[in-house]
């Protein structure tokens, strides 16, 4: 899995929640209700400014809070490439592979500036900045890189009963 | 889900890492041969004293560094009913609740004392000490209980499977 795109950051700050991501207020209405209205309590014009492909640079405990599976699904929806943090909260690690959202484990994650232009390496697994640049990010199994690139659990999941019918039979 | 057993501590500290889980130089052995070496470079009686239900208490950032699943089964292997902390790896959390470990991420987990007896109360998430202190603990969705609670999620599907037959054959 190679990425030679560029990429816009998007820099915040420690400590994002899942309230901030996802906020209860428009949990009634769907993805697509919720999206619109994702970080606008640390940065309001995010929703209507980011681009497919840009990433969040954050602070440590990124996506703490509520077990809300909206929280990564509002990142996906608004075409966020990944998330570059020193940690994140363990459920939204888990909720956002299973929605296809790319988590990077970078302790270096708060030096990238907002704004700036970075690579992903996902062979080497670090962000490269426009400076050549180097953050190293901790390990993913090749499986968690397989099922983002398919867009997650659920789409993986379908395109193996697709791709062997036959286990579907088995006992 | 209920627990009145009482468990006791094993304090430790911050960043615990999947190598002091999992020495890498016993990968090769198989969970019954890593277990025996599980943290022995930071409590080297672990691994022999450790009882059956038996909790970690830890700082933050437990099961840093690799992605080796071997690090959440050393613990299951020896018998660890839960791991508190206030902050885990993402992926060894993925790892271990998909191996049936139950992870309690708690901010006030550092204030819990080596040796003493605690209770988990699953329905309140929290954390009680002997002498009544509470513990709040972050939520955990209903199907990552059920999931520790039927030993993982191979159990998980295996159970399923059993139960609904027929949904193997379905298109």
């Amino acid at each position: 899995m190679s990425d030679k795109d560029q990429h816009k950051v998007w820099r915040l700050g420690a400590d994002i929640d899942t309230d901030q991501l996802a906020p209860g207020a428009y949990m009634k209405l769907g993805i697509d209700g919720i999206a619109p209205h994702c970080l606008e309590v640390v940065r309001p014009e995010f929703a209507a400014a980011v681009r497919q492909g840009d990433v969040i640079a954050a602070g440590p405990n990124f996506g703490i809070g509520s077990s809300r599976e909206q929280a990564a699904g509002a990142l996906v929806q608004l075409g966020v490439r990944a998330v570059i943090a020193p940690s994140f909260s363990g459920l939204f690690f888990r909720n956002a592979f299973n929605l296809g959202l790319l988590l990077l484990t970078c302790k270096e994650a708060e030096q990238l500036n907002e704004g700036e232009q970075v690579t992903l390496d996902l062979q080497q697994m670090q962000v490269v900045t426009a400076n050549g640049r180097q953050l190293a990010c901790d390990p993913i199994p090749d499986f968690l890189l397989d099922m983002v690139q398919a867009g997650g659990l659920m789409n993986t999941l379908r395109r193996r009963l697709q791709q062997s019918p036959s286990t579907r039979a088995a006992s």
